[in-house]
């Protein structure tokens, strides 16, 4: 009991400073502006953190997520399936939110770097498997293509959500994949792919229900 | 004479404080270092430029430019070469670069907004003539492609700067056009669109080189 109430102070810390990040930026994010947010004491923050560095790691570690994934018939699916389901959480997470803010900020990526090669590798492996088994039109470089949409995916929920609440972020991510799969996937596969906005969510949910019935 | 010293003197100004403004952020770039880097003094900087939030919102003034496009026979064509040109040109110029960054800069986008806006509309527009003279495929939405392309191409610049020296970003942008463009341009049209990643380099000099000769 006590080490539950522990994990959720920890992620209640982790998830204020996360939006302080995101409105402020990592530098004019302090300590003080998060006891004030939080209502915890200093000494209560310093228990789950050693610094304000420390937190910057932890949205970082946070931020390379395959939770509600689940194996596909095919590979491209999967490799969509990350997308898609980053696309339905970024906008409710401030935690990933903040993994992105983090990445584009200079000083923080000096000091913390970014998770974009790990990302781009998870895509790259994904693709090659689907490659091996003859999901992909011939000529295609998975490394490339996985690195260029970690490019594309990032730019695009940086700009639709500068742009207002205008734009749902699950529609334009699927909008990326459906102009891009066609030069990508062979037209057999293409066909049985599902690329619409609401799969993140259902994936997600499909993912919860079973926790829940602790499957 | 003396106002050609006075446009080279404003233009080091601005590409030093952009310089700044990359390596370590708005908020951090500060007027001593500007000092300190252009070896002029604060009443030559004050001259030019009433302070800090002047010279970012001159930053943010340069970063909607036309320059080496060219009329074509297909806008399609002019479409893409905005974005190839500018391929070529970010990671020449600091004050292009300086124009992203205070983007995704959580102060300096409250402050001074950003042009994405601006450039969505411009691709819009450029869109919209190429639709209603029949180069695009039936159902393309000008207005969703330009803006989920004014995300993409920022997100692809974003991550290959940080993945280093490795990547050039017009090889990059080419091959997110290559990927994109069978899905929004008709196939008579595309065959006879250029989408190397030396254009715009080429349509950048061809330009100068018209400028050279006083047409």
């Amino acid at each position: 009991m006590r080490q539950d109430r522990a994990i959720r102070t920890r992620n209640t810390i982790l998830e204020a400073m996360a939006s302080l990040f995101n409105e402020v930026g990592y530098d004019a994010a302090t300590i003080a502006a998060l006891v004030e947010r939080t209502g915890l004491t200093r000494g209560a923050l310093y228990f789950h953190f050693a610094s304000k560095e420390d937190m910057a790691r932890a949205v970082l570690d946070e931020a390379v997520t395959r939770d509600g994934l689940r194996p596909q018939t095919f590979k491209v699916q999967e490799w969509v399936d990350l997308g898609l389901l980053l696309a339905y959480r970024v906008p409710r997470e401030p935690v990933l939110r903040a993994a992105i803010r983090l990445s584009v900020d200079p000083k923080a990526r000096r000091l913390f770097g970014t998770r974009w090669p790990d990302w781009a590798a998870v895509g790259r492996d994904l693709l090659t498997e689907a490659q091996d088994r003859g999901e992909l039109l011939p000529h295609t470089d998975p490394d490339a293509i996985s690195r260029m949409v970690v490019g594309a995916w990032t730019g695009v929920q940086l700009v639709s959500e500068t742009l207002g609440d205008t734009f749902d972020l699950s529609e334009e991510i699927a909008r990326m994949y459906q102009l891009m799969l066609p030069s990508v996937v062979s037209p057999a596969v293409l066909a049985r792919i599902d690329l619409s906005p609401e799969r993140g969510e259902r994936l997600l949910r499909a993912d919860e229900s079973e926790a829940t019935a602790g499957v």
